[in-house]
């Protein structure tokens, strides 16, 4: 199975701690194995590493770490790096040629440098509209995954969740 | 074409303007009618109605209505009425119940009342898994609409993208 990690650019602690901490936990039940912040946050570190430990794993998060260092390690591994933006190709159009390649997700908080648009081997649109990098995330990774299948691969979590037509289930991990 | 309008509950202001936007831009960008917040908030007004200005519609937004008569307006028109949530059922299953239905498709913020469990003809989950409601949002409406087709009806914006491998290119629309 490939894998795939998802890297947030430029997230400022305060103003984006909703939205990228929604950016980690779309990844999460998606099926990435985990989230790099470029920014340090070790608030955000420990609420989706609660997550992860009552929901299940493996799913990683660590932040403070150079985007620049973080892209060229993932290439010298012989991984990929595609690019979600508004301006990119169809995701769709791109798909075929992502079949098998670890995939490095970069997604931005406030404005990208232009220089991620030439790094990126792959410029993806999730539609070429404004909407949200965590609604991009999400679509890409379904698309990529083929549908929900990865969630069965969270193990190990405390809580699970009885799918339901009225109400909350909720009953302890066997 | 059914007619679809999100119903956000629960909207705080200064804490969920940014994430409320999110779920406003990606119910716009993915093709449904409108959004309707149960908390006044007119600068999320205004800055959704900026991006369908720019970018196209018709996507409508309103702010301050209840949610009981928002529910029971729509009920009374026929349509039906699905909240999102981690403990509903899979929206795979559920895609088939939807066909050719209005749907008032109902998100939280913070904690929803218990009763919409019971209001809502569909409560579904995108994945049982904690992440967002922007990202659940985006793959239910990206199901119903069987890909990202309602993109192209959106019309009448001042500014389109020409998808590229690499950097931005907008134009003004024609």
């Amino acid at each position: 199975m490939p894998k795939i990690v998802v890297l947030r650019l430029g997230h400022r602690p305060q103003r984006d701690k909703r939205v990228t901490t929604h950016v980690a936990l779309v990844a999460r039940a998606f099926g990435a194995d985990g989230i790099i912040l470029t920014t340090r946050d070790p608030a955000i570190e420990r609420s989706v590493n609660k997550v992860t430990e009552l929901w299940g794993g493996p799913f990683f998060i660590r932040s403070g770490e150079s985007w620049r260092k973080t892209v060229q390690d993932w290439r010298s591994e012989g991984g990929s790096v595609l690019h979600l933006t508004m301006y990119g190709l169809p995701v769709d159009e791109v798909l075929p040629r992502l079949q098998g390649k670890d995939l490095l997700v970069v997604v931005g908080a406030e404005k990208v440098p232009g220089e991620i648009f030439e790094f990126a081997d792959f410029n993806v649109a999730v539609t070429n509209q404004p909407h949200s990098e965590v609604g991009a995330l999400a679509v890409l990774l379904y698309r990529i995954f083929s549908g929900f299948k990865l969630e069965k691969k969270l193990l190990g979590g405390r809580l699970m969740i009885t799918p339901s037509d009225k109400g909350k289930k909720v009953k302890k991990a066997p």
